[in-house]
C-alpha cells in the first residue's frame, strides 16, 4: 500500500513504530485491569517526571473525554466554561460538555483563536449570580484550533488574570507537543499555569489515548479522589488500560540517540512541515493568489483560496474547509501537518496547489 | 518476563497476536478519520456477512460505551431500561446508564442471571403511566454476569415476548462470542431477535473496541441516522477509528487452517478452561469444602470458599469476590477464564485452591 | 358545585382557605421577584421557628423537585440514592432523578414502606468501588409511599446507621405532617436526624408549593452556598415567590383560636378520616370479603378487594390501584384522605364499598 | 401597606384580581389531580379558542421549565437550539437547557434583541455534521429580552426561512401578550408561524404559570404523544393542576365590559406604561444627559445613564442594570412596567430619574 499523505487532520496520521513497540512490549500475559498494571505505574512515573512529582494522569480514550472530565472535574453542576468559541469543547464535540457533563461554554470571540484577559470580565462579572451559569473554568487550547500559539507571556497573563477572578483554568493540549515544540521549552513549562491538562497523544502520532492531568498541587486531593469516578462514569475509564498507558508513556519517554524524547520529535516534524508548507507558498500569498488567514505558528497552514483551485487540489488530497460553505467563491482551507508528514509530501502538495491556482487562473482568463 | 495468569477477569487476558497483527496491518499511511477508512470498510463487511446483509456497525471504545449508545439509540427520553438486577448495565457502570444516557434502569431479580418472560409484566404495565419510566427496552446479557447462558429457545421466548409487549431488546454481548461457543451456534443464531447488539471484543481477545451493532432491519433506517450523532455527542467516536475496526474484523474474519474464525477459537479456549476447571474442583464440591453457586455455562466459575482458604489463594492469583463483604466467613468468588488460560495455568490454580482448603481445614482442625 | 371528594389522593384535595387568604394577603403592590420579598422572610422566620435557628428553607414547585434538589445538593456526580423501591424517587416521578440529577437510586425491598438499617449494608459494601454508584445518601420517605409510619426510635437507628456507613440522610416529607400528627410530636422531632427535608406544603393543604430545608447544622455553610445555583438550574425557582412563601408560612404558622398550626389540623384530620374509615371496614376484613394490606398509621388504608367490587366502587369514587394488573381478579387498592374528607365522606364511601362486597358476592353466588 | 410599584420586573408584580377571582373559582372540593380537572378542561378549550383547534396547551411552573420543554419536545438528544445571545435561554436560566435538557444553545448576535434570517446560515451549514450540535430548532423571543418587537413580516421571513432550511420554531412568549397588545393582532396571529409557543402567564397578571403551547398541526401527533413525559420527568407537572389552568384561563377568557380579554388589557397597560415613561423621558434624552439605548416597542426602556444618576434613584426604586459592571461611570438601566403600574408610578419614577440627573450634573458642576 502506498497511501497519499493527506493534510486534512493530524489525526490521518499512522502510529508511530516506537508507540506500536510499546504496545507490543505490554502485551505479554495478564495484569490487573483499569489502571493497577505495570504499564500505568510507568506512564504514571512518566507523568510525575514529565509534569513534576505532584501531577497525576489519568489515561482516557480520547480529547473530547480528556476535555469533558477534566471540566467536569473543576466544575459544580452549575458551571460555565469560558472559552473561545472556535474552542473544541464548543465547536467540535457536538454538545458533549453541556450533554454529558451539563455544562455550559461561555464563548468569546477569538479571531486568531487566543482569548485576551480583558476579555474575561464579559463573564466574570455573572459570578453570584444564579440566574447565569457561573464561570468557574477558563478552557485554552495551546496550541489553538487555528493554528496559532499563546506566547509564554500570554499565556501567564491570562491564567494569572482567571485566577484572580476566581476562576480555574483547563488546558485543551491535544496539540500541547506542538506548542511546546514551537515554544521551545519542556511540556511542563508549556502548561503556563494551568490547573488540569488535557494531554493529548493521539495527534502526536499514538494510535488512541489522552490523558487527565492534575496539575495544581493544590487540586491534587481533591480531584485525585474525584477523577476515577468521574472517567468511570463517563464512559472513558478502559479495562486493558496497560495499552493506552504504554502508548502514552512512550510519547513522553522513549528517546531517539540524541536524546530526544518522541513527542517532541514527532511535534517538530509536523510543525518543520507546517512552516515549509507556507513558505512554499508564501509566493503565491505574495502574488495575491492566496491569502494566509493565521499565522502558521504550529502545525497547521489556514489559507483563502479560489473555490476552484481548492477543488483540483482535492482530486488529489484530502483537506477540510475551516467554515464550509461560508463563501460562495472562495474556501479557507485548513491544511494540517502530522509526524509522518514527509518534506516530499510536502513539496507534491504544495506543487498541486500551485498547479490548481494556475488552473484556475486560466480558466478565468 | 514471565506473568502469573490471574483468575480475575477476560480483562486481564492479553490481546491475541492476530490482533496485534491487524493493528499492525492497519498501520500504514494516512488515512480518513471517524470512519472512513479502509479498515472500517473492512469492517462493515465483516459485520454484514457475520450478522446479516442487514446489519450495521459502529465501533466504540468500550463496552459501557456500547451499552448506553446502543440503548440510548433505542430510548425516549423518558425511557426505562428492563434488565436483571445482575446486569452490568445496573451493578458496573457506575450509573453510565442514568448519568450519560439519562435512562433509568428497571431492575428485576435474576438468581442465576436470566430473566423469564413472565417477570416482564412486573415493568409492563407501567406502559403509558406517565408517572413511571416507560419500559420500552428489555436489556438482556448473553452470557450472563453469572456465567449463565440463555438457551437459543429461552431467548427468543423473551425477545417474542418483550416484542409483543411493544419493548426492542438489547443484547449486551460483551461475552456474545463466549455464548455463542457454547450454543454451538454462529455469532447472528446467539443474537436470538435482539434489535441491538453490544458486541464485546475486549473480553475476547481484542485491545480496546466493542461495536453497537444494528440488527433489527425495522429499525436500521432511523438507527443508523442517530447512531452517529449519539455515538459523536457520548464521546464514543474515535478518530483514528481503522485501529478498533481492524481489531474488531480480525475477531470476526481472521481465520486459522480448519477455517475456524478468531472468536470463536478465543471462546472456545475460555469456555473449555472453565469447565477445566470445574472439573478439576468437582471433588472439592462433592466433599462439601466448597460450592458452586452457579452453572458453569460460559467461561466463568461461580464459587462459595471459606475466606480463609481464598486470601490464601489471592497470595499467587487474583480474583474477584462477586459480593465483597456479603458474608463474614465465606467469600463467593467469580473465577474468569480468558483466551489465553491455558490447561497448565487452570491445574496450577485448582491445585493452589485445593492446597488451601486443605490448609484452612488443617488449620480449623 | 358540590363535587365528590374521592379517595385518590391527598392532591385531589382543594386548598385550604387560610393558605387561599394567606395568598391574597400576600397580594398586594409589588414585591422582589426570586425570593427577596417580605413573604419569604416570613417564611425564612417560621423555619427557623419550626426547625430551628440552624435550618434554612427554600420554597420550590413541587415535591419531585423537592427531592432532586435536595438529592443533587448532597450528592456528587457518582452518587447513588439508597431507598426503598417504593420511594416516590424511584416509582413515581419518571426517573427524574435520574434525568434531571444524573443520580442512580439503589432500591432497596420494602414490604411495609419501611428500611431497616441491617439493609443498607447491602450497597455501604460498594463504598470506594470506582464501578459502583458511590451510596452517599440514604432518603426515607416519612409517612412511608404505603401509609406506614417509622417509629422515632427506628428513624434514629436509620439515621444513626446512615450516618455511621458515612451516608447523608435525605427525608421525603411530602407527608411530613401527617407523620408528625401521627407521632405526636413536632415538625423538627419528626425529622429524626434527618440532614435535608423535603417539606410537602401540596397534599397538606396548599395550592402548589414545598420547600427544600436544610437541616444539618454541618451541612449548612455549604449548601446554602449551593441550593441557590441547583434551583435555579434545575427549573424550580419562582419568580413571584411571595405566593408560594405565603402558602407554606400559612401551614406552618397560621394558629387556630386552640394554638394549633394548620399542618396539625390538616394532618389530624387526614389521618383521623383514614382510622374511621379503616374501623368502619374492619367487619368486611374480618368476615375476609377483603384484606388490609398495610398498616395504617397515617392517612391511608391499603386493602385488597375484588376487582369487580373494586370497579363497582369506582363508579361513583376515584382511586387508585397500587399496582395496576398484578393480579387477575384482586386490586390492591390505595384510599387517601386529605384534609378536606369528612366523617360523611368517609361513611359515604364505606357505604359504597361494603354495597360493592355484598354486590360481588351476590353475583358469584 | 402602600408599596412602591418596582421598574425592575414584570416579575415585580402583584396578582391581578380576576385570576385571583379564578383560582378561588376553582377552589370547591375535590377534582382529579394531575390535569383531568374541569378547570384544565376549561383551559384546553380556550386554548383552542385562542390558538386554534389544532392546539394543544400544556400548563406548566415557569417561564424556563416551559422553554425547557418546548425545546426538548422539538430537539433529538443531538440538538442545537439557534438563538439571541441575549435570549432567556441563553443568559437568564442558568444553563437549564444544557443541565436539563444536554441541549446546545447555539448564539447569535442580536444588538436590537431580533435575529435577522440571514444569520441562520452561521449554524445552518453545520446540518450533517456529526461533529457539530445540530441546529435542528431556532428559538426566538417576542416581545424581546431587549423590548423590541419583530413585526409581523419579520417574524414572517424568520420563520419561513427557519423552515425552509428544516429547522423548528419555538417561540419564547414570556410577553407574548405585550407583543400582540403592541402590534394589534390576536396572540394566534402573533405566533406568525412558530410550531411551539412558551405561552407565558406569570408576566402578565398570573400568579405562577406558563404554558407550552403545540401550534403545528403537523407535529401535533407526535408531540401530544411526547409532552406528557417530557414535562413529568423534568418536574414541571403540577399535581393540583387546576390553580394554574384556572389562571391561563382567566387570562385568555376573562373579558371586561367591552369585551376586552384580560391578557390584552394588561398588556396594554403595561405597553402604555412604558411610552409613558420613554416620553417623559425624552427631553432628558435630548438633551445628552441620557440615552436610550433601544426602541420602546414593549413594557420595557432600555436607557443609558450617569451610574451616580442610577443610584441616587436606587435609593427609592429597584430596577436592574443590563449588564452589570460593564462601565465604570455609567449604567445601562433595564426600566420595566408591569399590569399594575399606573401612570402615576410612572410620573413618579420619571421625576425621580430627572432628579437625579439634575443632582449628578449639580455635583459635577
Amino acid at each position: 500500500m502506498n497511501r497519499t499523505v493527506h493534510f486534512a487532520s493530524d489525526n490521518y496520521a499512522a502510529v508511530h513504530p516506537e508507540v506500536m513497540a510499546a504496545m507490543a512490549a505490554a502485551n505479554e500475559g495478564h495484569d490487573v485491569a483499569y489502571g493497577a498494571d505495570a504499564a500505568t505505574a510507568a506512564f504514571d512515573a512518566a507523568i510525575a517526571s514529565t509534569f513534576g512529582d505532584h501531577a497525576l494522569g489519568f489515561p482516557v480514550f480520547n480529547g473530547t473525554g480528556a476535555n469533558i472530565v477534566s471540566l467536569m472535574a473543576l466544575s459544580p453542576r452549575w458551571g460555565g466554561i469560558v472559552a473561545s468559541e472556535h474552542a473544541h469543547i464548543n465547536s467540535d464535540e457536538n454538545g458533549a460538555p453541556e450533554r454529558v457533563g451539563g455544562l455550559k461554554i461561555l464563548p468569546l470571540p477569538a479571531p486568531d483563536g487566543r482569548l485576551d484577559p480583558d476579555q474575561l470580565g464579559r463573564y466574570a462579572r455573572d459570578l453570584g449570580d444564579i440566574h447565569r451559569a457561573q464561570p468557574v473554568v477558563l478552557s485554552v487550547t495551546q496550541s489553538t484550533e487555528l493554528g496559532t500559539l499563546y506566547s509564554l507571556e500570554q499565556m501567564a497573563e491570562l491564567t494569572y488574570a482567571a485566577h484572580e477572578l476566581g476562576m480555574r483554568v483547563h488546558m485543551d493540549g491535544a496539540r500541547i507537543a506542538n506548542a511546546a515544540a514551537a515554544l521551545g521549552v519542556d511540556l511542563r513549562t508549556a502548561t503556563a499555569g494551568a490547573d488540569v491538562l488535557s494531554f493529548g497523544g493521539t495527534k502526536n502520532g499514538a494510535m488512541l489515548g489522552e490523558a487527565v492531568v492534575i496539575l495544581s498541587p493544590e487540586l491534587r486531593g481533591s480531584l485525585a479522589h474525584d477523577l476515577p469516578y468521574l472517567r468511570k462514569s463517563t464512559m472513558q475509564l478502559g479495562s486493558k488500560m496497560r495499552y493506552v498507558s504504554a502508548q502514552l508513556t512512550a510519547l513522553l519517554s522513549s528517546i531517539d540517540v540524541t536524546g530526544t524524547p518522541l513527542w517532541l520529535r514527532n511535534a517538530r516534524q509536523a510543525n518543520a512541515m507546517a512552516a515549509r508548507l507556507r513558505e512554499a507558498l508564501a509566493p503565491l500569498a505574495e502574488a495575491g493568489a492566496i491569502r494566509f488567514t493565521q499565522d502558521t505558528e504550529s502545525n497547521a497552514v489556514f489559507v483563502e483560496l479560489p473555490r476552484a483551485a481548492a477543488e483540483a487540489v482535492r482530486a488529489a488530497f484530502r483537506f477540510y474547509d475551516w467554515q464550509p460553505g461560508a463563501a460562495p467563491d472562495t474556501v479557507e482551507a485548513r491544511w494540517m501537518c502530522a509526524w509522518d508528514t514527509t518534506p516530499e509530501d510536502v513539496d507534491g502538495f504544495a506543487a498541486a496547489v500551485r498547479g490548481a491556482i494556475d488552473g484556475a487562473a486560466a480558466r478565468t482568463r
